[in-house]
């Protein structure tokens, strides 16, 4: 089965893996079908949101090199829905033909964040300034000889997802929890606005970017509320951005969607913050608001089709469902019927069973033609749902 | 469980059940997602579209009354996605407190096209002249004793599909061949546009409307080619389409997606063809062109959420694709990479693994926001892409 030959992807004899079987797995899946590409699952429990939505599910560690290795050898193209996979499982794989996107040496990169950042600095990418430590037990040496300074920005070098493996470090008494391992202590930036730019390349390598998105965050509580498409920034700034995420795309020779995640910061320059290298809570909007949505763009660009179009039809704005604090347990959706109300608004509900504080259980897109309009009701949308317990 | 209680329907506790495993099924399964409702299906045979897509697969033969009893009492609200199922077995479990959208009683309706043609003689709404024949056999006697003249359109009462128990008689010998059931001769309408409006109606009595679509056919083959919204139409004729579409849901006091299609005369009278329960080939460019696609909506309707809104963020139009004459077996979609490199273009494929001369494979929807421009490429999509056979 060639690459070359665009229809067997539209017969059974073609198959996609998909490593992992969460959200962002499902929402690919759903695309899968407008094409009719025969899907199988990897993933360790059999309570995940893809089970229903795929041909074969199989049951499998991640992390374990036979488990990936052999799930690889059934398909013709592997591609991953959360970043903590066997990499020695999917080189070996690429070595014998099977077409990894993204291909292992991203995931290489990206997995470990001090090497992330290691790989901006050697390609001249704009990040944030850094210290790497093998043990975080360094770090407290490096601030007493004046190697660093108060404050800065923890991160573990491996496995953090969501804020987790994230802490901001004011004293040395901040310092006393960290976990032991491999970290990274970056420079503390003031950002005027947090953007966004998803990069799609295609084995053939045309290459297309999204909008630049913001990321407007709650004035207190410093978490991202809203997603914003476009982002309400000028067009210098813009450009910018688009073009500092091209570069990561080409210096990674990424297929398949890269999310880059970047500061403005109060002068106008642009640094990468991280990247992600598959459909990405950034890019949730596209769903609604774009000709082509990142899950179909990712299949078009695993499979080296034509890239789709990545404009917008209308303005979109995404609100992320989490559990409210002060509750857990069997998830309540209160107030949905009243957002449902509310013009352009369409709920994503992840079907998890449970809630916790923070826990993310969908996300709401808002679409609207005017921008203002559409922030109105996504303000709305935020104050009025709450994902509460029984 | 109450349909007050919207909360339950984002619980497990709610079940949704599908009768028929077809792609409108399918359709509508990935729109549940959204709103992670549990979901069975009742099919007669395994090898169909919905199988991978819902939560529960049940065997079982729509048309028998145990059958779809036995699964009905499993759900809290059942749909269909196919016309011919056993209402026997639907109304006794209307009695017994199922909510069935649509109601047995509109099925009970549109499943025969005589009674159907009554129904709207009954209330006043314009439709073309028809006589009804318990048995074929009568319509030579009607047309030797001048009831009934030349040409007409036979149509068989029940289990007509997709063209199949239609034909337009134009002399004796085309009577010949006719199955013998009974069956309607319907004056034959020149029009100028063959219409439609999807009509939504929630248990609440909350109603919306769709735009009116227009079917444009190929100017020799008299075949549908497109299906494009808005209709290219004035805004009189429009609101008369929409008024009247309007009256039969009312009168049919019909609950979810009603699809009613209509002639536009030469003389911009406007006359019901035949009405759909369901989500229908018409409302098919809603999933890309609209604020709510027509599945979602008839999932809203079902469980007596608000409605959403029925614009359209841009121009809809819809192309079948059909199997290409002169190819039977398993299906190649020739061209698939060069309508892809057209801009607004998504392909849904339905997953069929045989082709044949006119069998619906697949549609492919183009959006843009000139309409004029959509038009265009979909012509090109049209003239490019091939349903044909290995």
């Amino acid at each position: 089965m060639s690459n070359k030959d665009s229809k067997n992807y539209f017969s059974s004899d073609f198959k996609l893996g998909i490593l992992g079987g969460g959200q962002l797995g499902k929402m690919l899946l759903y695309e899968t079908r407008k094409f009719d590409i025969y899907t199988k699952v990897l993933e360790a429990s059999e309570d995940v949101p893809s089970k229903i939505a795929c041909d074969e599910f199989i049951l499998g560690d991640l992390m374990d090199f036979d488990a990936v290795y052999n799930f690889g050898k059934q398909v013709d193209v592997l591609t991953i829905e959360i970043e903590n996979i066997n990499l020695d499982a999917l080189e070996k794989l690429e070595d014998e033909g099977v077409k990894v996107y993204p291909p292992s040496k991203t995931l290489r990169t990206i997995q470990n964040k001090a090497r992330q950042k290691l790989f901006y600095l050697d390609n001249n990418l704009p990040t944030a300034e850094f210290s790497r430590f093998a043990y975080a037990s360094e770090i407290k040496d490096s601030v007493d000889n004046g190697g660093l300074a108060f404050p800065f920005v923890w991160k573990a070098a491996q496995f953090g997802y969501d804020g987790q493996g994230v802490k901001v470090v004011r004293n040395f008494s901040d310092l006393d929890d960290l976990p032991k391992g491999e970290c990274i202590a970056e420079k503390m930036i003031p950002f005027k606005n947090e953007l966004a730019v998803i990069v799609v390349r295609n084995p053939s390598g045309d290459v297309v970017t999204y909008p630049v998105v913001e990321m407007e965050f709650h004035p207190e509580a410093n978490q991202v509320e809203y997603v914003i498409c476009p982002a309400r920034i000028n067009e210098e700034v813009a450009q910018k951005a688009t073009e500092i995420a091209l570069q990561v795309s080409e210096k990674m020779q990424h297929i398949g969607i890269l999310a880059v995640e970047m500061f403005q910061t109060h002068d106008d320059k642009i640094l990468i913050n991280e990247v992600a290298p598959r459909p990405h809570n950034s890019g949730h909007y596209s769903i609604e608001a774009s000709y082509t949505n990142q899950f179909e763009q990712h299949i078009r660009a695993m499979l080296d089709l034509p890239l789709g179009s990545t404009a917008s039809k209308v303005a979109g704005i995404m609100v992320n469902l989490v559990g409210a604090e002060g509750y857990s347990g069997d998830v309540v959706y209160e107030n949905m019927e009243a957002i449902l109300k509310l013009e352009g608004v369409t709920p994503h509900i992840y079907g998890k069973k449970q809630t916790r504080p923070f826990r993310k259980m969908g996300h709401v897109t808002i679409v609207n033609k005017d921008i203002a309009v559409a922030r109105r009701i996504a303000q709305q949308v935020k104050e009025t749902i709450k994902v509460i317990s029984k």
